[in-house]
């Protein structure tokens, strides 16, 4: 292997994503240079995977390089913003040409399907690890914040959530499925979606809004939390997938789906005066989104089935230094 | 341990850095809000540091809390922009409260000294290894590149580079230096420091500029080839730290000058009618810098003694994957 760090970063980085007019300098010097619309505020968001906690060792590099960047436009997508930048801070064992050449396929495919472009990076040498930096924006005041809800608001979510969790199960063996539904999961794992264009049409819907990045249940309460108030989940009402629902019983699917992370859905709350709009505007059946619960006064989430019991779990999410 | 992933990011890394009016909303939501300045360009850049790659394994929290954020800074003051905003991605094995409160004590004594305020971050369990992200800005056009040299452009070279490679020979134990020295050589690894202001008041007087972290002689060279041109360094001119000078052999304190990377210094261009003016805005003496070589036509760059032989390293300055 005798690729220098230079002709690696100049190889495969290089023209990474989407050109953008508003680039004035990209990859290959010092720092990136880039044009801010005027009247608009800029969006930073961070996020880093590590082999082993956020990816199986052996993973599919293609995975990891549009999931590096897949988790960072799922934070812009919660704040209601347009991506347009990444940064990449790529640490790898071995500058191994195939792998490169799969986690930049797999980063570009999803940068380029959301205009995003390329622009500065650093590459070393040491265990795996990947951190990606995104930068966007929206315009002036519009941004959508964990805050801003209100007891009363309607909690909703979008798509189904656990899907990530079972794909992870699949693709590590401790679970079975059958074709389609093994396939399905295993997707929404390895290529999960960013919800880009929802997030921006929230704008000015949403009271609040965060990604599900460490399972629906801790991050309708860190939502809640930050907007002062406390949650009530109707167990029933969570949305599970066929996929899911076909492969494990009701109750495994639902805890799935309240505590399984990283699926980049996004959990966000509506006035209710503004439910009839969000509904008109935006219809549930073409957007797949679904309300799950309310904000409430008392503080703390509660998870309640139909009959009014309240439902406890035994893990809520994802926490790195806490299993 | 029981601090979990956000109590800790919440304790360490809130109001880590200085407070900034720009700043929208800071850490603790998925995203970052910051207002860019009018007709301002926005600099980007971002740089990781691996255990026993960029540091030995057992430094002090506070030196690599100092460094992460420095190598960054460095990176804007290249391009003659001023800083504003920072990212962390942090991974590291667990989370021990001394080892954080020591790398967002050295973090945050450098960020608050540039004005620089911590946004967001990310904090995951994994081998250690961090990675900053800064943002800052600069008027528009007015960022210097690695591009602009031209052939009879005058080289420079602020303070002295060499230092930084010895100052971490001697943390490990491969160099021996007296008291005086030995701190002050140590310091220029532990501690170094950005030429921020040097940056910013360069614009408008260098024709391009890059920073030296991996040796003088490589970073000139990549600023000799981005501008199109090659040059000549004149060995006898490259300057020497006294600590430096009186722990080896003057051939010794030169090829370190030339190949030992991280000292953080800026290497710049100025063309030949500016350089009369560049003595007078920013008189050397007060400013340490040095002339040390010129552009030229003919490709490559070459080092030159005195008596016009031309001078071989061994190596290079430090390429990841090469060494």
């Amino acid at each position: 292997m005798s690729l220098s760090e230079f002709a690696l970063i100049d190889r495969y980085f290089r023209d990474c994503g989407a050109g953008r007019a508003d680039v004035r300098l990209g990859v290959g010097d010092d720092a990136a240079l880039l044009q801010c619309p005027a009247g608009a505020t800029l969006v930073a968001a961070i996020d880093t995977l590590v082999a082993g906690v956020h990816f199986p060792p052996g993973s599919s590099p293609v995975s990891i390089g549009h999931r590096a960047l897949a988790v960072n436009l799922s934070d812009l997508a919660a704040m209601g913003a347009r991506p347009a930048w990444a940064l990449l801070a790529l640490t790898m064992p071995s500058a191994d040409e195939s792998w490169l050449g799969g986690f930049a396929a797999g980063f570009s495919a999803l940068a380029r399907a959301h205009s995003v472009c390329l622009v500065g990076g650093d590459t070393t040498s040491g265990p795996l690890c990947v951190s990606v930096q995104v930068l966007g924006h929206v315009p002036e005041g519009a941004a959508m914040l964990r805050s801003g809800g209100r007891p009363g608001d309607v909690l909703f979510v979008s798509g189904t959530t656990g899907d990530s969790a079972a794909g992870l199960a699949l693709e590590q063996r401790r679970l079975m499925a059958t074709g389609e539904a093994d396939a399905y999961l295993r997707q929404r794992f390895l290529f999960p979606t960013p919800r880009i264009a929802f997030g921006e049409r929230l704008r000015g819907l949403a009271s609040a809004c965060i990604d599900v990045s460490d399972g629906l249940l801790a991050d309708a309460t860190k939502l809640a939390q930050a907007s002062g108030c406390g949650a009530r989940i109707d167990y029933d009402a969570v949305p599970v997938s066929e996929a899911l629902a076909t492969m494990v019983s009701q109750a495994q699917a639902r805890e799935l789906a309240l505590t399984g992370g990283e699926d980049y859905e996004l959990c966000f709350t509506v006035a209710p005066g503004d439910v009839g709009k969000l509904r008109q505007t935006l219809p549930a059946d073409q957007w797949g989104y679904r309300a799950i619960g309310v904000l409430r006064e008392q503080g703390g989430v509660e998870v309640v089935a139909a009959d009014a019991t309240v439902m406890h779990f035994s893990h809520c999410g994802f926490d790195h230094f806490e299993h």
